[in-house]
Order: C-alpha cells, then sequence, then structure tokens
C-alpha cells in the first residue's frame, strides 16, 4: 500500500488500499524534486490532484471544482482510544512523521515516528527485504528526518504499546544531517533549547505544552460560549492614556530602520518630539490591559471576555515575567463581586478539568517528568470547593500563625509571594483560595469602594505553586465616587471621559477579572519557567523569530 | 416577584419567586448607593452573598466557600427559541437591561429593554399602579438607562413578538441624561458613531455586528479544532527581520511620553539610535503575519493555525485598510496546495453555515437594512462547489471577455479588484473562485516554484463583493530552491537561517493560507467600512479609547 492512507479519514483508508505510486527517483535526497511530478497523494494529505478533478459548468471548460478537505489521520487517532489502536490491527495504513529513534538490530529495525499529535510515536518493524531498507544503509533514517512509512498495522510484541507498523514501504522525505541537527536524544536544557525556539516543540516537554496550552485556549473560549459571553477584540495599539505610561512600549513610525539617525525624527522648535508627524498624529502604546475597553462593550451586551496579547515594558529577567504575554479578561454586566469569584471559579475549575480529560498522555508526561503530584493537584482544584476570605481575615491569619515573614505582616500592606503561599499551602492545604476586599490604596482606581470607605471590592484568587493566577474586582459604577477617586489620586479627567461615559448614560452593576494565560499554562503544566510555556517568549534583550 | 431571576438559571427561577426585596430608597439616583446593603442578589447576577455562605473546614472560621457561577437568563434564551418564548408564558422573572424605548400611553407604558443578547427587545408593559411608576412620571425611563423589570410573562397582543412582560416592580439602576445622550432613536451616521467607540455597541447595528464576529471567531476555533489542529500564538513583537521593514511599526521604549525630547533618544557617536539601548537590544518591530513561526510549528506538530493580531504601517485613509487586525493563518504539514484549496474551502463553508444557523436573527436584520440577499449570497457560498482556475487561465478569461478594464490584462501583471470582481461576479456567477499558480515575481520568496520555472504554487480566494478573502501557498520545502530564490531577490540568508533550518532537518512538503478577519466579518455582514466591523479601528490619525 502506497500514498495518502495517513491523511484520509478512516472512512477512505481502503479506497486508497489499491492507489500504489513508484517509488520516488531519489528517495534519501534532502527533498525530492520530483515530488510534483508524482502522484500528489505520495507524500501530501488529500487525495485528487487538480488534473484529475472535473470541470465545473460556471464557465465552460475554464475551472475546475475544488476537492473535499479531509481531516489528516494522526497517530493520535490510532492509539489514543481505549483500545490504544487494537480495532486498527490487520488494516493497511500510511504514517507521515518525523524519525525519533531508528534502532538496527540483527533481524529487524526499529524506527519510532512522531507525527507532532501525541507523545507516543508509531513504532515501525522493519525488515531489510522492504522497498525503502537501502535507505536504512545508507544512514538517511537519523532522528529529525522526515518519512512516509506504509505498513499493516499488527499487534505489538512490546510492553509500550498495543499496536505497531509492519513496514511495507519506507520513503525518507527529509534527511536531517545527525551531526548538525541540535535535538538529539541527549538531554540539552531548557535554557539552550530557547536560543532554537524553532525547533523545540520538536521534542516532548513542548510538544506536549503546546498542546496543553492549545487545550487551554479552547476550554477557554468554550467555557465563555457557552455560558453566552461574547468574545471582544480589545484593542492592542492606544493612544488613550488612560492605562497609564511608564511600562508601556512606545509604537512609532518615526523611526524606520537599524541605522536611523536619531536627528531624522520629527521634532518640534523646542525639541520635543512632534507627534503630529507620526501614524497616528499623537503617541501611542502597547496594550496593558483591555479591561477599561471590555467595559464599554460589557455595558452594551452584558457579558464579555477579551483574549488577546498584552505588553508591559518591565525590565524584569525573572521566570515569572514576559514583556508579550495573552490575557484572558471577562467582563459580567449585573453583578458584583460574589458573582465575580463564582465566575473566576467556574472558570478554572472547568479548563482544568478540560486539560485533565482531553489532554491525558501530556498530562501523565508532566506527572512524571516534570511536576510529581501535578495531576493531584489539579484534580484537588476541580473537585474542592474554593475557599472565599477577606484581606482583613487573611492579615489575621498570617499573623496569628506567628511565622517569621521576609515582610513583616501589617494591614495596609499588599501580600507577597510568601504570604499566599503559607495562605493557600499551609493554612488551607492546597486549596485555591481567594483573598477580597483589599486596601483601596493597594488597589486600582476603578475598583468599587466597599462601604467601610477603606477597602474595596477587589479579589485575587491564590493557588498552590504559583500564587495570584487571577485578579479581579466589581468596578465603580458610581459616577461620583468614581470621579472622587481620579482626583485623589490626580488623575486626569479629561482623559476617561469615555470610560466616565459608561457611568454616565445607563451605568450598571458589573464586575470582571484578568488571567494571565502563560501563568495558567505553568499552573497546568508544572513547568517552572514562563518562557518555556509562551512559542516564542519575548523578554528584556530578546525578541528573535 | 423581586429580584435576581433574570440572572439565575431556569432550573433556579422558580425559587427565588418568593426572596422579595423591599425598594431601594432612592430607585431614581442615577444610581443606587445602598445597593451593598440590601440583598446583593436585587441587582446583581448570582443569588447567595458572602456572608449568608457556610465556612469551610479548613482554617476553622475563617473562610467561606464561593458559590456556584450560574449563567444568566438572557433575552435571546427567552424569545430565540422555535416557540419564542410562549413556554415562558405565566412564570415570573425579572429582566435587566438598558430602555431603547419608553411609550406612555393613556392607560398603559410600553418599555423595550434590550440586554445586548440579540436584537430583540423584551416589550415590558406596566400601568400606573406598579411600583416604580413614579419613575416613569419623573422621566427618569429614558433611552438608555438601566432598569431592572420583575413581571410575569403573558401573550403578546403585538404582531411583533409571541410574548411580553406584565410588569409588577420598575427599578432604575442608572440614569441616562436625554439632553446629552448620543445615542437618540434618530438616525446618526456611522462616521459619527466611530467618534462614540465606546457606545457604539449600544445600536442594533453594531450589537449584531459584535455578535456575528464573535460566532465567526469561534466557529473558526471549531473548525480547526475538531479538524485536530492546534493553536499556536506566534509572536506580535518581533526582532526577526524575516518579514522585510517598510511598512512595520517600531516598537521601542527609548521614547517614554508625550513631551519627550529627541536628543534624549540614546545615540551612537555618529548620530545614529544606539539599539542597545532599547528594550530588545536591537530593533523590534510589530508583526505583518505569523506565517513564518507558523511554519516552525507545524513542522513538528503537523497542522496548526494562528489567530492573532498583525500590523501594517500602511497610510491607506481607505474603507478597506486597518492598522491592526486579526489574522487567521493555518499552516498543514505533507499538504499541497490542493490540500491547501480544500481546506480554505472547507473552512469558510463551515464559518458562513455557523453564523446562518446560529445568528439568524442578526442575518435577518442585515439581509434586510445593510445588503438585501446576502443571506442567499451566503447560502450560495456554503452550497456551491468552488470554482478553481490557473492565473494563466484566468488572464484568458479576462482577455476573451472584450471588457474595458482600467488595468490593461496581460499575463505576469497582479490582478486587480476589478478583475476579481468581473471573475467572480461575472464569468462564475457569484461563486467563490480559486485562482492558482501565479507568476512568481508577483509572489512572496517563500511559495513553491512549480515545474514550469515561471508560477509558483499560490491561490488567492475570490468572493463577491469583498474580493480576495483568502490568500495561501504551498511553501518552498526544497532548500536549494528556497536559497536560489533568496537570493535572486537580494535577500540577506543569513536573516533566515532559522527558517531554512526547517529545511535542513525533516522538512516536509506544507502550505497554509492567510485571512483577514474583519475582511470575512464585511464579508458575513455586508458592512461596507472596514472600521465598523471591529470594535476599535486604529487607522492613520486614529488610536482613540
Amino acid at each position: 500500500m502506497a500514498g495518502a492512507a495517513a491523511a484520509v479519514s478512516r472512512r477512505a483508508a481502503t479506497l486508497l488500499l489499491s492507489s500504489r505510486c513508484r517509488r520516488p527517483t531519489n528517495p534519501i535526497s534532502p527533498l525530492i524534486p520530483t515530488v510534483r511530478a508524482m502522484n500528489r497523494r505520495f507524500l501530501c494529505s488529500s487525495s485528487v490532484s487538480a488534473s484529475t478533478a472535473e470541470p465545473t459548468e460556471a464557465a465552460g471548460q475554464l475551472g475546475d471544482t475544488v476537492k473535499e478537505f479531509r481531516k489528516r489521520l494522526r497517530i493520535e487517532e490510532l492509539k489514543g482510544g481505549p483500545d490504544e489502536g487494537l480495532s486498527w490491527v490487520g488494516k493497511g495504513l500510511t504514517v507521515r512523521g518525523w524519525v525519533r529513534t531508528c534502532r538496527v538490530q540483527s533481524s529487524v529495525t526499529f524506527i519510532e515516528v512522531n507525527d507532532g499529535s501525541c507523545l507516543s510515536n508509531m513504532q515501525c518493524v522493519m525488515t531489510s527485504d522492504v522497498e525503502g531498507y537501502d535507505q536504512i544503509e545508507s544512514g538517511a533514517v537519523t532522528t529529525g528526518a522526515s518519512v512516509l512509512i506504509d505498513g499493516t498495522v499488527v499487534p505489538s510484541q512490546g510492553a509500550k504499546q498495543k499496536i505497531e507498523l509492519k513496514v511495507t514501504q519506507l520513503v525518507v522525505i527529509g534527511r536531517s544531517d545527525p551531526t548538525s541537527y541540535p535535538i538529539q536524544k541527549k538531554r540539552v536544557t531548557r535554557e539552550f533549547l530557547r536560543s532554537i525556539a524553532h525547533l523545540r516543540p520538536r521534542t516532548n516537554t513542548f510538544s506536549a505544552v503546546t498542546r496543553v496550552r492549545n487545550a487551554l485556549a479552547y476550554a477557554t473560549h468554550k467555557f465563555f460560549q457557552e455560558n453566552g459571553f461574547v468574545w471582544v477584540s480589545s484593542p492592542i495599539i492606544t493612544a488613550s492614556d488612560c492605562e497609564g505610561a511608564g511600562e508601556q512600549f512606545c509604537v512609532t513610525t518615526m523611526i524606520q530602520n537599524d541605522n536611523f539617525t536619531v536627528s531624522k525624527i520629527p521634532a518640534t522648535k523646542d525639541g520635543k518630539i512632534d507627534w503630529s508627524q507620526d501614524f497616528f498624529g499623537k503617541p501611542a502604546f502597547l496594550t496593558v490591559s483591555g479591561q477599561l475597553n471590555g467595559e464599554t462593550y460589557a455595558c452594551a451586551l452584558s457579558d464579555i471576555y477579551t483574549f488577546g496579547p498584552t505588553f508591559r515594558a518591565e525590565n524584569s529577567n525573572t521566570s515569572r515575567h514576559l514583556a508579550e504575554f495573552w490575557m484572558i479578561e471577562p467582563e459580567l454586566a449585573f453583578a458584583d463581586l460574589n458573582d465575580d469569584m463564582a465566575c473566576a471559579t467556574a472558570y478554572l475549575q472547568y479548563v482544568v478539568k478540560y486539560v485533565l480529560e482531553n489532554c491525558k498522555e501530556d498530562m501523565e508526561f508532566f506527572n512524571t517528568w516534570i511536576e510529581k503530584g501535578i495531576i493531584n493537584r489539579l484534580n484537588d482544584v476541580v473537585e474542592k470547593s474554593f475557599v472565599q476570605l477577606s484581606y482583613s481575615d487573611a492579615i489575621d491569619l498570617l499573623i496569628k500563625s506567628k511565622k517569621k515573614f521576609e515582610f513583616p505582616v501589617k494591614w495596609g500592606l499588599d501580600l507577597q509571594s510568601e504570604h499566599e503561599r503559607y495562605i493557600t499551602e499551609q493554612a488551607f492545604g492546597g486549596s485555591p483560595v481567594i483573598i477580597r476586599d483589599y486596601p483601596k490604596e493597594i488597589k486600582a482606581f476603578y475598583m468599587r469602594q466597599n462601604d467601610d470607605a477603606k477597602t474595596v471590592a477587589a479579589m485575587d484568587l491564590l493557588v498552590p505553586r504559583v500564587g495570584e493566577l487571577i485578579g479581579g474586582s466589581q468596578r465603580e459604577e458610581r459616577l461620583d465616587y468614581l470621579e472622587a477617586r481620579l482626583e485623589e489620586l490626580n488623575l486626569n479627567k479629561e482623559i476617561y471621559w469615555w470610560y466616565l461615559d459608561l457611568r454616565r448614560f445607563g451605568s450598571v452593576p458589573h464586575a470582571g477579572f484578568g488571567l494571565g494565560f502563560e501563568r495558567l499554562v505553568q499552573f497546568a503544566t508544572g513547568i517552572d519557567n514562563i518562557r518555556d510555556v509562551i512559542p516564542f517568549p519575548r523578554t528584556p534583550g530578546s525578541a528573535d523569530f
């Protein structure tokens, strides 16, 4: 059997058994220049080339119809089911992927092929009489090489898997020089892998992180969509000063290339930058949060969420900070802090449950290799009730603990990581904890003042190991309170005209929260360094790829 | 019945019938300062306040459990079903939303309330003996005011709806001064609405666009997830020069505020910008495409897609251009141009079908008010086979048409909008058309060269009215061809080291496409100006909010 089977649906696999292709003329070249001359199906995933399609009636002889799209048959679908692939025994199919290992033994050769759909490889077993064996002999089947392998599914003798592929044909598609390919079997450091971020998804750890990240993102959309929230794309570039500059990146077209002369930047007579010459006619920055924009939509559509990139130009070279990261910011209309906490809790439980159910193999991997016990920790999140307590009670608790903290505890101080970890990990035995009603001095201007006039309706959701995962608040919906707070903080009311409009016209109690998506991925995978849970991390001094 | 029913699930609605609240003390104040003193449920959506929750065992007396999150009961769920709400007749419930109109008649007052979940309002019918009627008399129930209305669902006498709410209590939550509220019943221009982008989602047109945009985004994720694609977040900031500068925005921390002196920008001795002083240590820009990054993940995980913002610093003040827009860029491994076209077609049909099925009311609105016939046009997209033809055949077709085009047709020239529209709208009678195999001179360096050495395996999907909606290609996977092309175009190979690595190590045939999300929203809604299909449009001179 040759050709396209691995790329077509189960339904179509049988049909293709007969569509045999000839071996390419130069199978071990780095790539096969003759591929287009061959049947397209040989390397590619759909089944019919344009030239064989029926012409349409629409324009007489001109134009063929586009063919049906078919989902690729992936190793995950072959081996991921409850029977681990046994129902495929006896069937012929084609695997396309990258060689993880090739072990030549006296009578038989084992090639482990991975296609990125799961951690599991397809073990391909090959005897020396099989078509393409010369490529093993010539040393073309190396780690990282891409291959196409035809064969028949048979029960596996090994303990690691239920099925394997008895090879009937092997084609090397793209070689991988073992002396220069940087991802070999021997362990490499995560630091090194960051320098080859374009290749690191080919490792087990990074492919598993990518799949879990994907599952968390999709579960995020599912949760909010199923609950009637509307996704809103908050702007990335903003000339609105509302967010307060300082840690923002400036966006400009006045500087054009890496060899740019400073004196070419348009200036006014007194040497200031002449912003009227810039693209937006005034200073523009990368957003640090979509919340204020999100509120405008919540005050029209009721429940919304944003999910997009945000930026901090903070010069923090730590394992917890990125200059570019993704944020999820839901906003609920006709909602107070209790609704907000309930929503944050339900959201977190939903996405964690989704990952436990849909990424079993990847989670087993993290449990074994990255953080022992992570599956139990996540199960606790799904099953345990979340605890909430006021900031004041949390302060009492910390004082009564008689523990020596680096930052002494006192009402009015912001909680530090050591305090947060004591609360979730020790006082509440590993359960997520929500602290609410913080002193207004340590929180943002838009948070709703409580009746005690000292605290605001803010909440932080703390989880073991990571600390603060979610921060939220009820928003100040009373125009007079909000204006008074802006004045107290010496903020320019003019700038906030549109934000205040939401309180002028049909104001409603509303609340929301923000969640750093990469922190969530860290929480769900146990990966220590935040640079290893985003494909191309941006940090001080580093924006390559 | 008072309180929270509109915010709780159907299941819980009955329970709340008995939990009556007293009327707030000052119901027509712009906002109700006493809200926190009252039962929280009165205005907000979840049901139990923290103070009534059971303490947990975990920390003795400290800490309450967080309550269950409940989906809000929205007007869409009440009226959107096949019976248009008749099953709710006789039930009591609470509606929270914003007043669209208030018509006082001799014996009865009609208040139309909208909650943003759909275009339909809940018609609330009120007699003068009802609690809260004084607020009608005092003129507090104006367009844009937020209200909470208790009542009983009854069959409607009107022809426009099956049900209405017989009011038992009315509370104005937030007033809206009719002399200053900019969104009144009278028509306002879209240009004006752009200047109040924070309020325009409160109009029918923009709320409908927002819901359709949301449906298209979710359908995008669903399509790719169901087909085994992994979402990858390509980077927004990039110091990689691969994309070619010129129309890129520079991202810097060397300029800090609007009153910045040019001479403060760090410079080298020869007056050039000293990039070593910048955040990333070298020039960094906003991405124009995530494709090259996406390819790195496709060459590890097989099938991936990106969905994120991209940027063009193009000084185009047209109805078709944004400086900031969202792109969807799938990339398929082991795929050729035919697979790519099949995927693009299946994708487009899937998302259009999803919107037709899930946004019926909004689509009827667009069909009536924005573009007559749009539903038929979209049905055609779902049902008709897409036509493909080569660029050369398209040129022949245009020449044979004997039509006078502004840009005369000749092999080698890029197709202009007039040509594209002739092909889809006239030659193929409104069917989407894919043009493939373009001259290599007019396409990007990374596209795969065809055997004729003159054309590349590129494709553009054209649709009526919008023109090019999707552009894609098979990528050049042969290292020697790709290097030769870079040299031909005088591009610096060093810069592309990581992109070339994908061809050095386990290269595979792969293909992908890009789709401007806002173009898709225009296509699906009939909205002419691209600034009206994104919440906060960014264009030359404009980055407010």
